[in-house]
């Protein structure tokens, strides 16, 4: 496996590759910035997002390739290409407004809580290539990330299920099939602290996936736990549901306690289908976050779940 | 993989391949009212349609192809063709007939209660090829559609188990083994619910699959879950069976709130083989919905459903 | 897979494949009444038994094909050729005729009391190629089925298993390992019944398979819940093993309430080796069916069944 | 698969082979006779067991082959050839000793007691080919078996550990591991018993190994209920447990009824290494059946073991 | 698989490889004896230990292949060549010769007791080319043996944890991860004992290989039974577990019996490196045997494990 | 597999390599000690070693190479090469210093207490090529190890959990993902520990993957236990999750006892990236032990942890 290079590194390939295509750059694009923007890129990606800048800025016959350019085609990298023809209709259009506006809200709550967050950047419902029906763009830190802290991580799975959290609480429970994927993200994230990183208390300091392997150095192939390991994946999936159903709850009282934006954001990008920049930014200032979000990102999972589970 | 086009990207299709044919079209068809019904066809799908109504109509030698040729060309791509020797005799034929009709008798209540849902366009019960003994023809909504509400869902299995509430109802329990295909249906569209949306509330927002996969980015190929995941497995099957049996028991009672177009349609089909059109609208006006159709999609599941297992 | 002709498909077949062969048919040949005979045979079946019927005539060195070549090439086909040098010797014999004559009293019993089933037609008990010791032929019906129904369903098991339950009656339960093949059928029936055709009120109208395969369109190709499940699975085996437990015992009782025919017809195929035709139907008249085939058959499984698991 | 011929068969592929090498038979050969040895050979068998004897008596020098050819012959291909240099020694020489003459004595108590068994002809110590340490040699009936009664069924598993049984009795406890086929072969036949004859009444009549394919007619490859059964697997395993120690239960009382025949039989067995024909019969006339054995082969199994475990 | 010689098989086989390379022997070997020590070698195992007997004589340019060649060369098939350079230092020396130590105490106790049991020849701290660390040399007994008797296999166990016991006993529980391969070793003799020798009296006489397999002729593939077998399984770790811990409590009592044997030859042992022939026996004929070893080998495992799981 | 050679086998090899390339070296460099430092490295890997330190000395233009050049050879062997551009920042360079620092502390708490054992040489927060964010340098004994005591192996397990714990104590509970490989190792030691080594008295002398295999000479191929091992694995489960909870407990113990040397190392870490020799010595002889330490290192297991589960 290739290891994606950092940020240094991203922008001396970009330079090589706008040097090769010999490209004339706007005054507005700082190389730095751009590769800020593509943390977790290779080599390969960064190439191909020089090229797609370039088309982009040749189909609107500019002389020079601008900043615009390059945003567009690093969020064409992350979500895929708009898809023109395929534009959301009735409730399945409100019902995404809002779940992208619940996203919002409550990643900026999180972004409040925890100092060196990004902020929402932008939100749209226009469907893409990808199959995404709509999507909520958080640009990456400036600076490269190695870790994640359990207070990011626990913040992050609560906004990954803002989306979920607004549907229930506008439509009363009503919810849509639409998160799917959050779901996905989220279930990962709670595993990955609980069976490998070692973040949860119940379960403890024990890696679940070394044990499946039967040990790191299993030269013999043979797995002497194999893949059904009674007490530990019991206990390891009790604190994932519980984990993944606090974020929900957490999520469910930010949504709760912003209502006006919530309703404001969703009504005006089902209108307008895509808000971003100093509009969006100015709504979301209102946001605020209710003591439960602060409990559970910051203070110990425990304070706010006396219902855990006590097992072993 | 490749992505089904949406309705825009249908109808261009349609019109290339009319257009590569230089097929004479009657003034009744209109090519969006055929991509309308065609949800889901890929490119090939549609080129298929084009060559097959173009067929049906040369077999009657008709000077041009018909939207009723269109029709049928859909309904065979999608049901088979009608197997012209097989008809069905006695006792079974009673029972197919009863089935469908307890298909539209549900679905019509079902359609009653949320807006925009398709209505029912036809009933048959001359065996088709690919081995259906009926065949209730609801045709897509005009619209594409990408999201499934939880109501939605719930109101199609309870529409997808009327074929076996009407045999349990009209013969006393005495069920066939026709509602084998139906019953995979709904297992399958309850297990997603349940196991995958996180549409229900006591396994809550937790995607077991990718547990199963061992996590998104699973490199490493290794299974450390596997199969057998003790716990949650346990849970998602009791309530993938509460909300199956749920369904038929809300079928239930739509049919016996609707004893009289039930056995009317049923011993009509029975007789014609074949309903349709303004006939079958008529009488299905007459459907009348029971209270708990109203609180199983519509409601919480819960105010149904007293017994619902409290695990965890 | 190719789907089995029905019987005008087969009629048509058997006329080609007779016409090719320029075969001179006696005049008790109706090739409409072959085809009723032959319910599941493909197309090179039936050519095979049009080759048959014409080498059992012409090793007779008849002129013409007769009803009976026919029908001996129907039965060779399904049950195998019978094996000249190894007949049943003592207590095999004895015991392989009272089984073979507990399926025609429980099979007669049966037919009485579900209107349109086949009536046994030939008892044999001489070995056969494939394995079989004794043989009750029960002729297709005149008209192809495409399903069963739940009492029809019920009077198989019941049939099926009255080889066994005539054992357990004349030698006071010192059965013998024959009936091997009779509860692998037995227990398959009940297995669908419950796991797939939704007809257990225990389990429910749950698709067991369907949820094994992790859904209908499970085109990931993992098995989300795998092989492994749980509650289902000790739900479905607790009902499976009931369904044939009770299947028996209707069995025994059907035995138990004729054990005059029963002696009779066990004692003169014990001599005979071969009893069929109206010499059979004379006997068979004299079945009784007692009260509990009844209720097992048509009524409510659980009238007969007050110690069934009422788990979950 | 080839199915092996049966003994009007057997005789006939005999005489083929005799005839084809034109073999000069001594007078005391009976060819019927050979083939009633040689129940389930294959025609190959029969072929190797022609040049076989032929290879015997030209060791010989014999002008003709004799009957004891021909039944050395049979031995040796059950069996393996002796092994001249690996003659026992010690307390190996005395625990096999014993335990052969084991199963003569609860072999010779069972055959007492279920007409048209055979009997035991030769015991010997003599280590042989294939891994036997002894070898106690039962020649089949004269008539082909097709069936296994219940009664034959278990009357074989006692005889089967009749020669752990004996190593109990004798040595107080202190067995070997020489009973590790026999244990092998019981533990096989309580399985089917249970598993696929349907002959346990705690079990019933159900077929395990046809739900654990997934039924009969399992065309799509899937298992449904796969390999872990949990409810009927734990209701056999106790069933099989049971039934196997029933066994040898019963076997240690023959074993304990016939202290002196098991005593005589062992020591000159272990003096002269080989026992056979008139001198064995006479001792074996001697052995006692008690009522333990008759209960368990004959009654009802429960009369014998209260103990069973009453599942379900 | 080819099946190994027995000693006089092996004795032939040495003269032959020894006269093929017209080997001059001293006149103190006795190819009779030589054979006795090679219990378990295959033919090829033979030729490679008379060449390598030839190479260990020609080195030290001898005119004769002498007796203590042969030895040294069969040591070195059994044990592995040792590695000069890799001598043990410190407290690994001092853990390992304690280890070695506590075998040869063990051993002769069980020696003691058992009739006929070899002794202990050698023993050596001097790490082998396999990655053995210490050797404790037990040649085998003169007879080949064909039988395991149930006090020789408990007594093999305790020998082979008599190192452990030594470690726990002299460092007060700080043991080594040195046990790893006697520990396997046990563990395997236990499973065996228990699962496929039917000799622990809770399991009792079933054959669970025989099980898992799905019976001896499963001629058809499936594994009705598969890998994970519930109730039996769960019953042979109970007994294997006790077994083998059993085991090591007896080995603990012996060498708590036997302080100044254990300490003496470990400290010679751990300065001289080797310790064999008379001056190893004479210090071993000090060893006693408490009563828990004679319980536990010659008497009933219960008598001395009042604790043992009385499971079903 | 090929056995990596051992001190002495390492020095010739690193002589020859060095002889063959013709390179001159330094005074300082003894290469007796370059084979200390690299126990575990195989031929190739000694090769490698010269041509690197070859290399290194070559860059900086030296005439001979040195000491240092082999120093750094061996480190970037162990841990990767140094990324120069991707420097730590902000909090995450903040709690990688903490974690190495508590690695140190931990372990110096632990050398002091086991005599022989390594001392911590070097601690660096340069992020290297295998992924690793800090590294801290414990260089190998002098002497080749074969065998771990069990109070090293404790001893091991809490200093791997030294950096978890210096996160817990000084971020009051907010841990980063970083422990992840950390986690790895000591969960597979406690797992050797527990179910190979037989050094947990609960679980007892057994070999658990010895069980798993089917025992040791499993020539068949068959598994009889697979894969889950009900009653042991469930044992295993807990008490290895209890071993390295109870290490991380103690290594929590230890970092709380030395407030001061861990934030004095972590910052100054923090600032300098690179912390080595006579600083990094005069610093850590400040470290206390707690009591704590020593009972779980040198005592019974047990009598820190009253809470054990007492299964079986």
């Amino acid at each position: 496996m290739v290891e994606a290079p950092d940020r240094t590194g991203r922008e001396a390939i970009l330079k090589v590759h706008i040097a090769k295509k010999e490209l004339p750059l706007a005054k507005d694009v700082v190389i730095g910035d751009i590769a800020s923007m593509t943390t977790g890129f290779t080599g390969a990606d960064l190439a191909n997002l020089v090229n797609e800048a370039a088309l982009l800025a040749g189909r609107q016959t500019k002389l020079v390739v601008e900043k615009i350019d390059f945003i567009q085609a690093v969020e064409r990298s992350i979500a895929g290409i708009e898809k023109k023809t395929a534009k959301l209709q009735g409730s399945e259009k409100a019902v995404v407004a809002r779940h992208e506006a619940g996203h919002a809200v409550v990643g900026t709550a999180v972004a409040n809580l925890l100092p060196g967050q990004p902020w929402i950047e932008k939100l749209s419902i226009l469907p893409r290539s990808g199959g995404a029906l709509g999507f909520t763009y958080i640009p990456p830190t400036t600076e490269d990330r190695y870790l994640l802290f359990i207070d990011e991580l626990r913040g992050r799975m609560v906004t990954i299920l803002g989306g979920r959290a607004a549907e229930e609480v506008i439509y009363s429970g009503c919810a849509s099939t639409g998160a799917f994927d959050d779901l996905r993200r989220a279930t990962d994230m709670a595993y990955k602290a609980v069976a490998e990183y070692g973040l949860n208390e119940t379960v403890g300091p024990v890696s679940l996936s070394t044990l499946s392997d039967g040990g790191m150095d299993n030269s013999s192939g043979s797995m002497p736990w194999g893949r059904d390991q009674g007490h530990l994946v019991e206990l390891v999936q009790r604190e994932v549901k519980t984990l993944v159903q606090s974020a929900l709850e957490v999520a469910l009282s930010v949504v709760r306690a912003n209502p006006t934006v919530l309703e404001g954001r969703g009504a005006q990008l089902e209108e307008k289908e895509k808000v971003e920049g100093e509009e969006l930014q100015e709504w979301l200032k209102l946001v605020v976050a209710p003591a439960e979000l602060t409990y559970f990102v910051r203070g110990k999972e425990r304070l706010l779940l006396p219902l855990q589970t006590g097992s072993q």
